[in-house]
């Protein structure tokens, strides 16, 4: 029998079962010149930083379901302003993270194109069924997460520098810690909406108490900047001391920074108020998946960041 | 053990080997704006038709390899003219094609970029490993086949409504006919000629033989134009009788074009004088790969289609 699908779209990735005790996840993301690069003139990106961004930006969703990453296909349109040069640098990027991760590029398709460059890479990691962290999973009472530092990441170059949160994601993973993960792309504020959504459960957020990237980072942008990279994630309120004791990466900010609590799935603030800050750029497209058999038009199945 | 690698970088899909009896076929492809499909003005490709593209090319590579697809993720990146109505029927051509190949959409990023769209599609498969058809395994005195008609697929629309050669190809390998297979997306001279190098043989083409698309096409067209994403592939001399005998495609025409021999990869005309038309806007990318340990560089590992 050919594998089946074990978490349909609407996760960090999907996941076939190609074992019983094997998942494989898929995810694919993209990068595009002038949206989320600067792709000329004397403050161009290097080619370097945009081909570790684009994988960077894929271990960080394989990252959320507590997985490892395996195989990455890539797909490259270059416009008139990348050559051999270019493409060679941008490779040298993406390889060069790739290795940190044990991660190998078995495929992909290079093409010109009349504009600036778009690239998507598709990678496929691999859990354990017992260890996968969905957004579904969080409960009432459940205390919300946070690795590292929130906001300003355009502006400081995060969103082209940051460390995926693998070896976080994993250890939450197998010690059974993270009852629903997903990766801050969108903003804070949205992607800890997006748990309340998929589990069916509020939010009281401590917005007092969620780490700024710089003494010049506001609130405002901390929830809705996006581009943050780091895990959120709901443990179990008895669990709470322990992962906190046990937490065995000093260079990663661990912060408790909510309450899961019965109701819609809405984001409250600390005196109960709804926060709705604009969401900033977000884009709600609708996409539209196929299942055998049927098909069907999904609002907001799927994220969309942009810096 | 995670699946690992059974058929690396520089076939028309790579495979993952995830059971004994089964690989996973992986390949991407894209479709850009003014180089797939006209992205504007009264002569606009309908997005029905580009969304149709992108799935029928990546089927292409699936068909190529005998196997069958199974489940795809798309990335788009929009341009400021593809609104939700372009995105809507962008997606029902795609789906449309799914629903025929039974493949599923599983994942996929949409993002907005400052010019025309480009999408790329990545598409997982299955094929026995007993059954599977790669490039290599083409022998002197093999003859060489293909599938359908060749030359003016910009010309005619082929390139856009063509029908992936799935049934053929899984055909073909399920009964053992095809030792080499390819699809031809580069012209038949450029593809016979990636047999010619992965088996270590020469070609000698019989251009005589070669059907043509239109009564306009030329020769020239038929070896070069490429999008004819047709089947090309090495059959026994011994089983060639049985083969015409028994194709049961009666739509599909089926064509001897030419017999491989001992010599350098080359593929010669039947007075054994090298064929070099040029080849068209073929582009020598490089293509970077990654493997476990080591990184290299690779030469026209991979095929790079423009009409």
């Amino acid at each position: 029998m050919p594998p089946e699908i074990a978490i349909p779209p609407g996760d960090d990735c999907a996941a076939l079962r190609v074992a019983p005790d094997r998942l494989l996840l898929f995810t694919v993301d993209q990068v595009i010149g002038d949206r989320h690069y600067v792709a000329g003139g004397p403050a161009a990106t290097s080619p370097e930083l945009v081909g570790r961004k684009l994988l960077a930006r894929n271990l960080s969703d394989i990252a959320a379901m507590g997985g490892s990453p395996l195989y990455a296909l890539v797909a490259a349109a270059l416009g008139p302003e990348q050559d051999q040069a270019w493409l060679d640098r941008f490779f040298a990027g993406l390889l060069e993270l790739a290795s940190q991760w044990a991660t190998v590029v078995v495929g992909g398709d290079l093409a010109r194109a009349p504009h600036d460059a778009v690239a998507s890479l598709t990678l496929v990691g691999t859990v354990a069924p017992d260890h996968v962290c969905r957004r579904t999973g969080a409960q009432p009472e459940d205390c919300l997460y946070a690795t590292g530092r929130f906001g300003d990441s355009l502006r400081t170059g995060h969103h082209l520098t940051f460390a995926p949160r693998l070896r976080e994601g994993q250890w939450l993973a197998t010690q059974g810690f993270a009852k629903a993960m997903i990766d801050v792309s969108d903003g804070l504020l949205l992607d800890s909406l997006r748990i309340c959504r998929a589990s069916a459960v509020a939010l009281r957020l401590d917005v007092a108490t969620v780490p700024l990237r710089t003494a010049q980072t506001t609130a405002h942008g901390a929830l809705t900047d996006g581009e943050d990279y780091e895990l959120l994630f709901a443990v179990a309120a008895g669990n709470a001391g322990r992962l906190e004791r046990d937490w065995p990466f000093p260079d990663t900010p661990l912060t408790r920074v909510g309450e899961f609590q019965v109701g819609e799935p809405v984001v409250l603030d600390t005196h109960g108020h709804p926060l709705d800050l604009g969401m900033g750029g977000f884009d709600h497209f609708r996409r539209t998946t196929f299942t055998r058999g049927e098909s069907k038009i999904v609002d907001d199945l799927h994220r969309n960041s942009e810096p």
